[in-house]
C-alpha cells in the first residue's frame, strides 16, 4: 500500500492550496494530491467561458502549480475513508495510507427536488466539470432564448456573458432583487438596472412553478401561471457541499450539511482536517451557521489547514467568514464584504451606515471615470466596521478587499479618519474625496 | 475689521480639505477659506493637462465642494500674520480676525540656484499655476525636443503625457534610475524601460552643468560635456514649501525649511495649524524629518487639524508620513508605500523582504490581463511590514493603498497569511495566487 505524509482528496482552488501550502510548510513531508477529474477549470472562471473566453481550455487551472510546489499529483476517485487505520481507498481498489489528510471534496449545483422538469432536455447546470461544460458550450448555438434561473452571482455572470453573444437572456429571481444577499436593496436595484440596461430581461419577485416541455424544455412556468419560452434553461440556484466521503466515514457533519470544522480546519478526527465548499462556515460577524461558497474564502480555509497540519498556531486560525464577493455587470463592478444593512438589522445589530458616492478618477474629466459608491455598516456604539459595499470600475475588487481587511482587523471609521492614502489622477478618487473615508465621515457625522 | 471663527490661508487640496473638515466637524463655526488663485487646479492632475486632457480647464477643482460644505471663499492674498492679535492682513488692506488659523501655503518649485540658463527663454517649471501653464500649452506646437530634468513622478508623467502628443522626450536623471527614492532598483529598472520602449529617451546618472541658448534655451549641457538639443526644458526638479507668511509671523521653521508642526498639526502656536507641502513631515517607519510633497497625505493631514481646531484627540493623530505614492506609464501602473528595502537598510533596519509575480485577472487568457508584481519590506523579528512596492494595471493604486492600510495598522505577515479576500476573474488575481499573500508567504518561507 502506497504511504504518505499529507493526502488531500480534491483538486479545485481549496486542493491546490491546501496541497501547495502544507508542502511549503512542511519541506520534508510528502503531499499528494488526488482528483477524480482529468483537468480542472478556474471556478470562478466558469461563466466567462460562455463569452470573454474562446473555450473552456482557456480556463484550466495548470497542474504546474502542483509539480513545482512539490506535490505529487493522481488522478483517482475516494471511495472511502477510513479514519482510524487512516487509509484513503479509490475506485480502482487503490489504497493510500496517511498521516494528515485535507477532505476539499468541494461543491455541485444544488437541483431542489421540488423543481418539477429538471429532468427535461436542454436544462442545463453550472457545474464545476469541463467535459459537462463542453456539451453544453456544443449546443449552445442551437439555443437563442435562454432562461437562468437565479440571480445570484453565478446566475447574472452567466446571464450577462450569454448576453455578450447574443442571447435573449431572461433572469428569474424569486427575492425582490438580483444579488440580495449579497448587497442592500440600494446597490441591488442599481446591478439589476444595468442587467436590463444591456438587454437582459430580469423577472425579480417570482418564482419558479414548474419546467415544462415535450423531451426538451419549452417554458419556465411562474408560480403566478405566466410563462417564458426558453430554447434552454440554466439552473444557477446555488450548490450542495459533497460531504459523503467524510459523513460515511463517520466524521461530525453539520445542520446545514457541512463538515464540521474549527478554527484550525480540523473536522472531528484530529488528523483530519477539511477545507473549501464542503466544510463548515461560520459568519466572522453575525457568528452564525452559514452555507456561502466562495473559492478565495475556500482558499484562504486551505491555508490555514495547510500551516496547522501539524502543529497548531492560534495566530493561524480562522474567525470565520467575511464573504467578500465581487462581480462585474458590463464595465460597472459591484463588490460586497461583511454584513449588509439588511443582515444586520436583522440579526439584532445596533448599526449606523454612511454611503458617500464620488469618481474614480481625477479630473472627472480624463477618459473612462466611473461613478464610485461606497456604503460601509458600522456598529454604532465601538464604531467598528461590520461590513461594507462598493459600486465602481476596475478598481473595485481590490477596494472591497480593503473593507474586507478593515473588518478582519476590526478597525473602526475612527481610524479610518486618519487613513493616509495614496491617490493618482488615473488609478483613484480623489484624495478630496476619497470614497473610503468619505463613507467614514458620513458614518461619523451622524453623532456630531 | 471681518472675524470668523476658522481662517484657512491657501485654497488647494490641503486647504480645502481642512476647511470642509473644520465646518463638518464644528457647525456652528463660522470658517472663511481665503487663496489667491482664482481657480485652484487639481494639483497631480497637472501632467494630464498636456495630453490625456484637452486644457487646464478640465482640471480645475470645483468651488462647490467648498459653499456645499458651508464654507466662505475669498480670494485675497495673505501677506502678514499677527500670532499674537490673530489677525491676518492681505494684499489689498483687508483684514480678518480669527479664533483658530489653518496655514495651508503649499509649495513652488525649487529652482536651484546652481542650474545656470534657468532664466533662459522657454525654460519652465510645473507651477500649480494656472495661467502659467496655460501660457506654457500655448507654446507647447512651437516646441518638438523637450528635456524634462528630473525623472521623480512629475518628470514621468509630465514626459510621458508629452509623448502622447508626439514631441521628442529626454529625461535627464541624476540617480541611476527614474523614481529611484520611491522604489527599489527592480520596478524602478522596469519604468525606466518601460519609458525607453514607449519612445522617450531616458539619461540616468547624468547631472545637469546648465542650459545653454541665445535668448531662448537651445541646448542642456551635462556634467560630462555631453549636450542634448532642446526647444524646451521642463524643470521638475522638486518642490519647496512657502513658509515666508509663517516665517515672519515668528512661527518656527524646521530645519528642512517646513513649519513645525506635531501630530496634531500644531505649529508652534496653539491657535495655528499647518497642513500639506509647507508643514513639516516625519517617514512613519524611519521617524526622521522628510520633505516629500504628496497630495493625498496633505488631505490626511489637512483631516487632522480639522478635528483637532478646539479639542484634541489623541484617536484623531497623525503619526507620520507612510509616503503611498503611484503613477502610470501607458497602462502599467506602479504604487509604493511605506521604506524600500534600500532605505530601510540604509537607517539600519532589519528586514527580510518578498516578491511575488502573478497576474491581476485569472485565468490569464482574459482580454487585457496585466503581468502584476508586489514587493514587501518586512521588520524580521517582529514580522511587521515596513514597506510595499507594486507593479500591475489599473488596480495597482488601491493595491498599494491596502498596503499603505497595513503599514498603518502596523500589519504582520503572519496576519496577512490568514488575510481573506475576494476574487473575481474580470477584477483580481487568483484566489490561489493572490499576490499580496504570496509575497508575504514568500518572506515567512525563508525563516521556515
Amino acid at each position: 500500500m502506497e504511504k504518505t505524509d499529507i493526502l488531500v482528496i480534491g483538486g479545485s482552488a481549496a486542493g491546490i492550496v491546501a496541497a501547495t501550502t502544507s508542502k511549503a510548510f512542511h519541506k520534508n513531508k510528502k503531499v499528494i494530491l488526488v482528483r477524480k477529474e482529468e483537468k480542472v477549470l478556474v471556478p470562478c472562471g466558469i461563466p466567462y467561458i460562455f463569452g470573454s473566453l474562446d473555450s473552456s481550455d482557456q480556463n484550466v487551472i495548470p497542474d504546474a502549480a502542483l509539480s513545482n510546489a512539490g506535490v505529487e499529483l493522481k488522478i483517482n476517485e475516494a471511495v472511502s475513508l477510513d479514519k482510524d487505520k487512516k487509509i484513503c481507498r479509490f475506485a480502482d481498489g487503490e489504497e493510500i495510507a496517511f498521516e494528515k489528510a485535507v477532505i476539499a471534496t468541494g461543491s455541485v449545483p444544488a437541483v431542489h427536488a421540488w423543481l418539477v422538469g429538471a429532468d427535461l432536455g436542454n436544462v442545463f447546470t453550472v457545474a464545476k466539470d469541463k467535459n459537462y461544460l463542453d456539451q453544453f458550450s456544443k449546443k449552445l448555438a442551437d439555443f437563442k432564448k435562454i432562461v437562468v434561473l437565479g440571480g445570484g452571482f453565478i446566475g447574472i455572470e452567466v446571464a450577462d456573458e450569454l448576453n455578450k453573444i447574443g442571447k435573449d437572456v431572461t433572469i428569474v429571481e424569486m427575492l425582490p432583487h438580483v444579488l440580495s444577499l449579497a448587497f442592500d436593496p440600494e446597490l441591488a436595484c442599481e446591478a439589476q438596472e444595468l442587467l436590463k440596461a444591456r438587454g437582459i430581461c430580469v423577472r425579480s419577485n417570482s418564482k419558479v412553478k414548474e419546467l415544462s416541455g415535450a423531451k426538451q424544455v419549452e417554458k419556465v412556468v411562474l408560480s403566478d401561471g405566466e410563462t417564458i419560452d426558453a430554447d434552454a434553461v440554466i439552473l444557477a440556484t446555488g450548490y450542495k457541499p459533497c460531504v459523503s466521503l467524510a459523513a460515511e466515514a463517520g466524521l461530525q457533519i453539520n445542520k446545514m450539511g457541512f463538515i464540521e470544522v474549527n478554527e484550525y480546519m480540523h473536522t472531528s478526527h484530529k488528523d483530519i482536517f477539511a477545507v473549501g465548499d464542503c466544510a463548515e462556515k461560520h459568519g466572522f460577524i453575525t457568528r452564525a451557521l452559514k452555507g456561502t461558497m466562495l473559492a478565495s474564502a475556500a482558499c484562504a480555509e486551505a491555508r490555514i489547514a495547510g500551516m496547522n497540519l501539524y502543529k497548531l498556531s492560534t495566530l493561524r486560525s480562522f474567525s470565520g467568514n467575511i464573504s467578500i464577493f465581487c462581480t462585474c455587470i458590463g464595465d460597472t463592478a459591484f463588490g460586497a464584504a461583511g454584513v449588509t444593512e439588511t443582515l444586520a438589522n436583522e440579526r439584532g445589530f445596533n448599526i449606523c451606515c454612511g454611503t458617500f458616492e464620488g469618481i474614480d478618477k481625477h479630473p472627472g474629466t480624463l477618459p473612462g471615470t466611473h461613478k464610485q459608491v461606497v456604503k460601509l455598516i458600522v456598529d454604532d456604539e465601538s464604531g467598528v466596521i461590520l461590513g461594507g459595499e462598493v459600486l465602481g470600475g476596475c478598481t473595485t475588487g481590490e477596494l472591497i478587499n480593503m473593507i474586507g481587511l478593515m473588518i478582519q482587523n476590526r478597525m473602526t471609521v475612527s481610524s479610518l479618519l486618519t487613513f493616509q492614502i495614496g491617490t493618482q489622477p488615473l488609478l483613484t478618487a480623489p484624495p478630496t474625496a476619497y470614497p473610503l473615508i468619505k463613507a467614514a465621515e458620513a458614518v461619523v457625522m451622524q453623532s456630531c
